[in-house]
């Protein structure tokens, strides 16, 4: 039976991170959201899960997985359970366990980089905390972004083989759904903050080689040259305020 | 061997919540930053992980655990470790992944209580970032406080067998970590916010059963009554502001 991403349709958002992982491993998917209400997919039917009292465990938010029986929302515990499906992940309970804790940190970093552009309430517009926007992105250009990235780059430094690697990899010699995370938070952050982000970038060269190396895998670049691959806009998590950067 | 926590020892902050399930498990634990410098404990013992660039893997911040060569970072993540190897969660894959699903969801109310007080940055006092605060403050008692506490009372309310219990629980009939992880997170909520969190109590009485309940279980009991319990205060992350409550 094919996974049910659910997510909303018009943004990459989170659910991005989940696809991503899907693709790569040419998993038979539906992206419900992005189906046909009349045939039982589209928005409602993700509100289902969220929304309707006699759904036993209902996830808090989007994205989850819905994989027969089983439900999963939160974007990292969703890859947690998908890495083995998928052979996206080590198969040593130590691997797994330190790929989540590096996604559970790039989750940390995608909800930095919404703060900067919502950083008072997720029910006002941006227009309406612009001021306070503009001091906090300040803060996420100057001391966020670098440490997040440094210690992306201290991972990957510190991952025997990946001197020689064309394509350095964040855990253990072979591609995990984590190396496919970190491409997308950094594509998210140079549409996002392209300044900031190309001059953090410059001193975290293994992430830069993450970056690009991502998009030239076989199935990653049929998929980005796809139309299922959603651009990034300003409805979504990183958005492009060119005031917020610099 | 031991387990080893790594947390600040000022303050209860994430921390707290690894702490409840080794002492709820009588487990064998150094709370290492409390312990003596001269023994080799304390803050730079710490340290060690987080800065020396001889760890193969570091964590990106603390608390962290270390069990013989294994060092788990991410509250969430460290529970997802612990929990079977203390008896806190139950055998079944599916339970374990909601039970970790909750864990996530607490860790991003955490957050966002820490955000009412820090929503500009970090690194600036609360003094540098008061208006902004009062205004983040407002919308997270108003929309984010009952929303998240709704979710955890939907979860109890739908656990066959909860009305039959004095203590409710959120994952299968027995005790688990996030329990003890929701009474923690009410009672820095109460602290924070005395005033909106008695009132979402009032709407989310399961969350109030649990709250009520974990401080009678006999461990639980005798380690609030130590002195190995940390008390709130205006270093941490559920911090009263008398201004920041309504």
């Amino acid at each position: 039976m094919a996974y049910e991403l659910h997510y909303w349709p018009g943004i990459p958002g989170r659910g991005e991170f989940v696809r991503l992982a899907l693709e790569a491993a040419a998993a038979d998917y539906v992206d419900v959201c992005r189906g046909d209400e009349q045939q039982g997919l589209g928005v409602p039917a993700m509100l289902h899960w969220l929304e309707d009292p006699s759904v036993p465990r209902p996830p808090f938010a989007c994205p989850f997985l819905v994989d027969g029986r089983t439900v999963v929302d939160q974007t990292a515990a969703i890859l947690l359970y998908l890495g083995p499906r998928l052979g996206l992940v080590p198969q040593r309970e130590q691997d797994r366990l330190w790929a989540h804790q590096i996604q559970l940190t790039v989750a940390d970093l995608v909800q930095e980089a919404h703060n900067t552009h919502h950083p008072i309430a997720g029910g006002l517009y941006y227009e309406e905390q612009k001021p306070e926007a503009l001091r906090r992105a300040a803060d996420f250009r100057r001391e966020r972004l670098p440490k997040f990235l440094g210690w992306f780059e201290a991972v990957l430094a510190r991952n025997a083989g990946n001197a020689r690697r064309e394509l350095p990899r964040l855990v253990g010699g072979r591609l995990s759904y984590v190396d496919l995370s970190l491409f997308q938070l950094v594509d998210g952050l140079l549409y996002a903050f392209p300044k900031a982000t190309r001059r953090a970038l410059k001193k975290t060269p293994h992430v830069a080689a993450v970056h690009a190396g991502v998009p030239r895998l076989r199935r990653l670049a049929a998929y980005l040259a796809s139309e299922r691959r959603l651009a990034f806009n300003e409805q979504g998590i990183f958005r492009h305020y060119p005031e917020l950067d610099a």
